[in-house]
């Protein structure tokens, strides 16, 4: 049984043309009726291009009807070469092979004309039809295809951690209960005790990287902070990964550059099907733009810096231009730094080695009051990927989390790892909305994911 | 940056031998000393197979501390082929090559012997390094990777619906609440309106198959089950998927059916590595009758019979061999009647067009009272897919609900699609534990997941 073509397989077809296409289907973008000829731009969402069709025009043909929205069944096309133009071939089908299967209202609101993204935004059930939206939805399709080659490449095992935890990895504490609807009522509880949903996965990713040496997941997390800013997502995707038998941050520092760096290669080897027709107007970046950035992280090495050093460079630029927050040792870096840090050297940038008190209790402690932990800070967008070396001596986490007055009975499963044959090992984590949308020049997260959740408030739908 | 050679890596240079490798790390799987020389089975969980080596002794050798479970760093080793065995290479390493750098306890519970599965979950931490249950995790990232290509490869677009709603897709009603839990205390709610954990994604999809033409997405789903089974867990993958412009049930099930065979043809290519080395005593299948299963599954075309022609066929069984439930026309089939079904077939078999009143309220009506659906059944298992054409017609899908009763104003974001330019369309689900066990010849969909999540209540970890 196989489908009939998408739009997307007859680009694949140039370099070898059938001499017909049967059972072609997709929604009319734009038309354009002449005396004796129709041109219609058909698009089915496979592909960033619509595909062109030519019509000759018959007495009392019902191509009148058609509008941009409607959904069409072209029966037979005949494939016809035009070097000449842009598109290098057409299709050309007769009236009577054109029927149109879904009408649209003449209130049908995605016109052949510019729509800001606050408008396409307000249609929430219409707005992946549109170039841009549409693009981003097919790009984070090919980046997640893309991190998943890359893994299997590298002899990692993709896992399930579960969703629903009892524990709270991160200590941030803006956490989603979770109880079964009827057991509200009663106070019972459906697991027992009180569960929520995960902030991170990483410390059931550790027990099976003990297991598997490799392992990775993309997976939802949850946060329910009470930020509403183009940055946050109270559910967002999140791409983790664990491996043992490294013990050097810099070196888990360079493999996530290799991993970011085979996704951004396979991003720019298909950017014709990628990347959208246009851009909307506002804070998104054109397509010449993002294309040259990408060519470029690819042909340089992304620079490492200390947390230290980090905070000497900052403390300089602060003499020449203050930044709101004064940076010092010790505190965490602002989004602010951030930004200014990677922009100045226009290229990503890892941040090694902070200070132990602005980070987890599960990161390898250095000889001085530094963890071996990453970030890695990109221009426009600050951090994208957080990672570490984990700790893995059983008497050094034991008292560190003491240390922190944190309960060690309630995670005594985790770190008992330690003794069960344990090894150096460390990982990351990767928002997959941000990154989406840095690679793809947008400016708002939200758009990165088809219906978002975030502390505005409202599920419409 | 690369990262060292994997086991699995080794077994692929077979053909094509190293003088020697360099940096391979894993567990120790079982160890023998002999006088003159010891031999390790190590494995590092790339792959089913342990690797073979061989360390001439000295006077004085640390290997009499090696053990069962310790983790391994080997610095060098050299590739020695033994092509009379059944490993047909060794690797041959000097003691002092050969660091032992993660201890276990003498109560390390994993030993070289047979370890029932009941035993083996009972070790939450440390099961996953079981042969069976490590397999089990990698031959569900394989199965996984080889969903993810197949739909690559017919132009479909992944994508992440939400996890969080405020619908109840199903209707089913045993429904997860969410909520913030600083809000819990104030009755506020986060998102303004009680929000759940989402129990299926079709609504979602359906919107976007309308974009995109063809979508799929692996997303966790919830069900707040009382039902305490080995079928039955709380939180589970859902592989779902909707295409437009397909409009006949037969075909969206032979659709299925190529996508399934693509999977187990990989799965079949892929054996060696996927399967364990040996399986456990109770209720699971012999290596050889997994793999003969396969191979017979691809070898002949998958029955499509009617609700009705199978409930005449049911009934004829039942006046032979009297079912606990007697099957009668407009009742659901039960577990027992469609395990019976398949395995008469010795074959998956779909089931079309079921009476409307056993489903639900979205699928296409066909002229008498059935809809057009599909569930696939197979052998041992029962259902593992069901599906449906859409009700792509307005006043039909409108009526249909309130022939139900339903509150049709909160579901107008749906059916609303209906009139913008619609198309025919259809689509499924899979769940992802139960295809993953059934495939693997397991018994116990909790064995599928790293973690279990059901209504046994405990979450441990």
């Amino acid at each position: 049984m196989s489908l009939p073509p998408t739009v997307k397989s007859l680009f694949k077809l140039i370099s070898n043309p059938p001499l017909c296409v049967n059972n072609l289907h997709g929604w009319v973008k734009s038309v354009r009726l002449l005396k004796k000829v129709a041109f219609i731009d058909l698009q089915d969402g496979t592909t960033s291009k619509p595909i062109k069709l030519v019509i000759p025009r018959e007495a009392n043909d019902c191509l009148k009807q058609l509008r941009t929205g409607q959904s069409l069944h072209i029966k037979k096309a005949n494939w016809k070469q035009t070097p000449s133009r842009e598109q290098s071939f057409e299709l050309e089908a007769l009236p009577q092979s054109v029927r149109i299967i879904g009408d649209v209202p003449d209130t049908y609101p995605l016109q052949k004309k510019y729509h800001s993204l606050s408008f396409l935004r307000s249609l929430p059930t219409l707005k992946h039809r549109s170039n841009y939206l549409g693009a981003l939805l097919r790009f984070r399709s090919h980046v997640e295809n893309s991190f998943a080659s890359f893994f299997e490449s590298q002899d990692f095992t993709k896992v399930s951690p579960p969703i629903l935890t009892s524990s709270d990895c991160e200590g941030a504490g803006e956490l989603f209960r979770v109880e079964s609807n009827s057991k509200i009522a009663s106070k019972e509880l459906y697991f027992g005790k009180p569960t929520y949903l995960t902030v991170s996965t990483q410390l059931h990713l550790e027990i099976m990287a003990m297991a598997l040496s490799r392992c990775w997941t993309l997976s939802p997390s949850f946060r329910a902070e009470e930020s509403d800013t183009n940055r946050h997502l109270a559910e967002f995707w999140m791409l983790e990964a664990e491996l043992c038998f490294i013990d050097d941050v810099r070196k888990l520092s360079k493999f996530t550059e290799s991993m970011l760096k085979y996704v951004i290669r396979s991003c720019l080897q298909n950017k014709d099907s990628l990347l959208p027709a246009m851009v909307p107007q506002e804070n998104t970046e054109s397509l010449d733009n993002i294309a040259q950035r990408w060519e470029a992280m690819l042909l340089k090495e992304w620079p490492i810096l200390s947390y230290t050093e980090t905070i000497k460079l900052l403390q300089e630029r602060h003499k020449k231009v203050a930044f709101k927050f004064p940076p010092s040792w010790g505190n965490a870096l602002q989004t602010e730094h951030e930004k200014w840090l990677a922009d100045s050297y226009n290229s990503p940038v890892f941040v090694v080695d902070y200070p132990r008190e602005c980070k987890a209790f599960y990161m390898k402690q250095n000889n001085d009051d530094t963890v071996a932990c990453f970030d890695l800070l990109v221009p426009q967008m600050g951090e994208i990927i957080g990672g570490s070396i984990r700790e893995d001596d059983y008497e050094r986490i034991l008292q560190e989390m003491e240390r922190r007055k944190m309960n060690t009975k309630d995670l005594e499963w985790y770190t008992s790892l330690r003794k069960q044959g344990s090894a150096p090992h460390g990982g990351f984590g990767l928002g997959l909305e941000r990154f989406v949308s840095w690679m793809f020049g947008s400016q708002n997260v939200r758009d990165a994911i088809p219906f978002h959740r975030s502390a505005d408030g409202v599920i419409d739908l």
